[in-house]
């Protein structure tokens, strides 16, 4: 059986529907794959994830994984599956964004990045070779190249070099990954990452880079970093023109509920973002209907289900009223709430989106649902 | 019906299994009811209140709610029971207690105590009438009577002037209660609460006095606020030796789950702490095993279940190891986790005492527990 495999015809860069088939279980695509950054997707018990939000496949960091609860007790326990008792698919980054992003003392050179943990202090190092290795530890379904995501504002010279930088390392990653087994008795899969910064040559070097490797899937990396979103869309198509139209694509750490869509309908199949949780923290959803935002005095008396449309059972179990109420008062199970309904509701989003993939009217369905859901309730 | 109802033999000031009456269900006693503060069990859903915990009654605090959301919101609700889809009964403090330790301005007088928000400073004051309707707004199945609950250090003339003036308090209560209707369709009941400090005799008079006016329940206040513990069970017993046998007996605040086995063997009904909440918020998990302090290196590796005697499905869903990670990371299911756990013990220990007591053996079975709930493992 194939790793992946198209339910739908693929037209182009147009909106395809598949599966992935891990050991760990099928994943139906197009997917949102919920943020479990060190072990838990934040506020959430995994039977919730299961049953209420019905997620098929979580993310974790590895850069937090390895700094807490670190690669020796997540070996100890057989894999993080065993560690947070999470049976489906998880599929792990490379650390390359937390190490650019969260770090401040940090050095990178040919050989990799030296960094400082933001929780001790203590001088640590990822490199390609390591970062592979760490992924194996943590058990991953899918692991990451180690790349660097270079930010959206740089020069044209600082994005070839970083590209270029970004290939090397993932010759190694690949050496490294392709003479190490699998840890824990199921399959690992590698994705290689697409770099490539807003430069459309750079991109498409980099997919054709990638498409000669006959790896199991690809990402986009470096998008949603600070550039309009319409150069993202438009580099999001030149990378798909490319990439082969028989290996999924990831495109990473997108997005809002339109940014989804419309990704989607230029033929990605795979997407993580932080937004639902740290936006549900924030007091802010995402419905059918519109965005909401939860702390509005519009919502103090309004007794009507939380969502009336959404699928998980805070919709209506909770009023806008009283998760007002929770969210002024600083109430940790509005917190917990609104995360649920979010991600609940980006589930339900690619949920639609892959039937209507595969009833063949995707675009105009696209189309009728953007105003709603991109107007402010 | 009676409001309260024994199923045990009552003997003394000896253990009693009974069961409470309320148009919202009835309440099997002894009970521990989990502290709502601001209109929720902070971290817990309402659901696995009922299902995993199962709560039978849960406390509102009057203080809060009156603040947040205020009784306007819920007026227009219907009900704090609607407001938070809580379908059991609900019992309400008096915001006594927290107008006399929240509060740096406060100013009591003979009519009542003037003080501010602590979340804007407004002005706002508390009398034994507006206390009252305040209950009956927010809908409290049980509604406690307006005191100042003296300090557990107070002086003899301080503690008897403070009594006195909680049982003129009291007078003006009943009046105001007596002359209001219920406000939502079902029955609401006052307690009058007996302070008197650590002086027997005061705790007497205070007692006399509520014995004479056949309210459906009394409240034992005033205690576990900084006095011994023995002391505490002194008082205890000097209280019960007069309150009435066939009326429910709270004793406000407390405790350990050792303090509330010896006050269930002094004729004690009903309890609330913030106990539970608190201290697993803090790592800390009460078990029939022993005290746990999730923070320790000791649980690191730990992959056995977090406690194999629990009754909610936290106990069996993570790990010691896991839960540790969850507290150290910071992780709010973390906080999710251990309160659930420890809301599920306390209702397993009142359950287990309960038990005891029908079947004749409490205080065999007591002396047997203690050793194990009150060691640190």
């Amino acid at each position: 059986m194939p790793f992946f495999e198209l339910h739908s015809e693929a037209k182009g860069v147009g909106p395809r529907a598949g599966v992935l088939h891990t050991d760990h279980g099928d994943i139906l695509t197009p997917i949102f794959m919920p943020v479990g950054t060190v072990g838990t997707v934040k506020g959430v018990h995994r039977t919730q994830l299961e049953e209420d939000i019905k997620a098929q496949i979580i993310l974790g960091n590895t850069y937090h994984l390895f700094l807490r609860p670190g690669t020796q007790i997540l070996r100890r326990a057989g894999g993080l599956h065993k560690f947070e008792g999470w049976n489906r698919p998880i599929l792990t980054d490379s650390g390359g964004f937390q190490v650019f992003s969260l770090t401040d003392i940090r050095k990178m050179n040919e050989e990799g990045v030296r960094f400082s943990s933001h929780i001790d202090g203590r001088k640590l190092m990822f490199t390609p070779e390591n970062v592979m290795d760490i992924q194996r530890e943590i058990g991953a379904d899918i692991m990451m190249a180690f790349d660097e995501c270079c930010p959206g504002t740089a020069d044209r010279t600082y994005a070839k070099d970083s590209m270029d930088r970004t290939h090397r390392w993932l010759d190694r990653c690949i050496a490294q990954f392709d003479s190490t087994d699998d840890l824990y008795g199921y399959k690992q899969h590698l994705f290689p990452i697409a770099q490539g910064c807003t430069y459309p040559e750079l991109r498409q070097d980099a997919c054709k880079r990638l498409r000669d490797l006959d790896r199991d899937g690809y990402a986009i990396g470096g998008l949603a970093v600070g550039e309009p979103t319409e150069v993202m869309y438009s580099m999001i198509e030149v990378c798909n023109d490319i990439l082969p139209q028989d290996k999924p694509r990831y495109l990473m750490g997108v997005g809002t509920p339109w940014n989804i869509l419309e990704a989607i309908s230029r033929g990605v199949d795979m997407f993580d973002c932080v937004m639902p949780t740290r936006n549900g923290r924030n007091g802010m959803i995402f419905t059918w209907q519109g965005v909401m935002n939860m702390r509005n005095k519009k919502w103090e008396d309004d007794f009507s289900p939380l969502d009336p449309y959404g699928t998980s059972f805070v919709d209506s179990a909770y009023t806008r009223a009283y998760v007002r109420h929770l969210i002024h008062a600083e109430e940790m199970l509005g917190l917990e709430i609104l995360s649920i309904h979010n991600l609940a509701f980006y589930l339900d989003l690619v949920g639609q989106a892959r039937q209507h993939i595969l009833a063949g009217d995707y675009a105009s369905w696209m189309d009728s649902v953007m105003p709603n859901i991109t107007r402010r309730l």
